[in-house]
């Protein structure tokens, strides 16, 4: 019933056509824990330095995440600092990697009887890293972006081999596999032991891929997007701490993962940074994912 | 149980990145007829000229189509030519109205007895024309493009105030609205009396917006689009026929004409020209409205 994450923990400078924030949580595993407490014990893994906000750290511990994972270094947080000229894609003005460049995720002993683990999206390297240190797992999942798939698609692959899950959307599914066709590419990943491939399509939802089957779900609607940041984290967070609830790896159990996965990412990106996220009543949640059901 | 379809009849010369076709069979209404026939019987009016192919007129008779309301006319049968950059949106290279420039759409007394009524994308004048020709019609919807709602918004819009279902793009109706939320603007359209708003979204599926409740279904999958012209028309035609099976407008047989609908599209986009959706086997049909009911 508990799962890991294993991520960037930073603080983020962002800028889209609704506004602007400076130095606001962020980083992937922030995002996935958070989206991820509202469904069991969550488990996060990653570095900050010595600047990270106190409310930061607090945010996590009302969310009751355990932050036995969580090192503090000498130094300054990862930074990020993007703008958006669409609702797809980023442009990144500055990256300081900071403590996280020598970061090397240790999984402390609390984390070893953990029952799913989600590799948030870091270098690959990293993330075998952490693979390397679990054992009886249940369910495995990573996340990754485009910057990965350019930079060490070898390592990736190393990932996915041993993956269970990928979250991978429509652009970077594409750039991985050379195919056009999603459910060529999906096959293509599937064959490398991969049980489902979570391709998703932004406001249009997602497509999961199977060996021999597939389900299409549909984003929980937004009215009015302010920041699409952590969207993906948000989604893979939500989905595998409700999958790590369950027996089967079945359609049934990631179609409703998939939803748990949409209502959060869609109340992600209504606001700014991990707002639209903190202190959500559980009932709520349960009422859009019923909501979600209804409108599939 | 019986649908009219008032719309193009034409020749197309498209080029795609998937090869070129020239004076192929075209048309809203050809391509709408097509695809209703295997649903129930389909009437269509309409205009060609004398050099229209008779292979064209066969295909409508092989199919069933009541060709009672299709006149021929002296003189040269429309013809359009488009270009393909993407798949999403076609340059026209020309339109040459010919016959269709004078047209003047007239139900022949057996299509007043018919039961739902589709106008296919034409000119809102015509669509109005043809309204103010119906008595007791059970279902009636319409299809429209970018070009009449930049042309003559206001006669669309008397055109929607006289329907029940609108088909519209998420281009298309952010056009026609003003508004950048499709949810918004599916509102503001069904204050105009429109029972049901279906927005496209291509591969991704459509979402159909009712009053107080909506629906997302995804696409038929296709592997590799080969001539994306007509994929609206299929939609409609299909949807419509089935429609005009039931009796209730209600979310149960919306949800399976969209089915039947995006099937047809599907099957016309693998395809040049009508290629892909003619002689269908009516049992294929069911069985990958079936399959696509499993994976939504």
């Amino acid at each position: 019933m508990s799962l890991v994450i294993v991520g960037s923990i930073g603080l983020d400078t962002i800028e889209t056509p609704q506004g602007k924030v400076v130095d606001a949580l962020g980083g992937s595993a922030n995002y996935a824990a958070i989206c991820a407490s509202y469904f069991g014990p969550t488990y996060i893994v990653g570095v900050i330095g010595e600047d990270y906000p106190e409310a930061g750290i607090e945010l996590l511990k009302t969310h009751n995440v355990n932050l036995d994972g969580l090192e503090t270094k000498p130094g300054q947080t990862f930074r990020w600092s993007g703008k958006y000229r669409n609702w797809n894609q980023a442009d990144t003005l500055s990256t300081e990697l900071n403590v996280f460049a020598d970061f090397s995720p240790q999984l402390p002993p609390s984390c070893k009887c953990c029952r799913s683990l989600l590799l948030a999206n870091i270098h690959p390297r990293l993330q075998l890293q952490v693979l390397d240190q679990i054992e009886s797992y249940k369910w495995v999942a990573c996340d990754t972006m485009n910057y990965w798939i350019k930079l060490c698609p070898e390592e990736l692959t190393e990932v996915i081999r041993r993956v269970d899950i990928l979250f991978i959307n429509e652009q970077e599914i594409r750039q991985y596999t050379g195919l056009e066709s999603i459910y060529a590419a999906a096959r293509s990943i599937i064959e490398l032991g991969v049980t489902a491939v979570v391709v998703k399509r932004g406001e249009y939802g997602s497509v999961t891929i199977l060996k021999n089957d597939l389900f299409y779900a549909p984003a929980y609607p937004v009215e009015q997007v302010k920041d699409p940041t952590g969207a993906g984290d948000c989604f893979a967070g939500a989905f595998m701490s409700y999958l790590a609830t369950r027996e089967e790896l079945n359609k049934d159990a990631l179609r409703n993962a998939v939803r748990f996965g949409s209502v959060l990412a869609a109340l992600n990106v209504g606001s700014f940074s991990v707002q639209g996220i903190v202190n959500l009543d559980p009932h709520e949640l349960q009422k859009k994912v019923h909501q979600l059901r209804n409108w599939a």
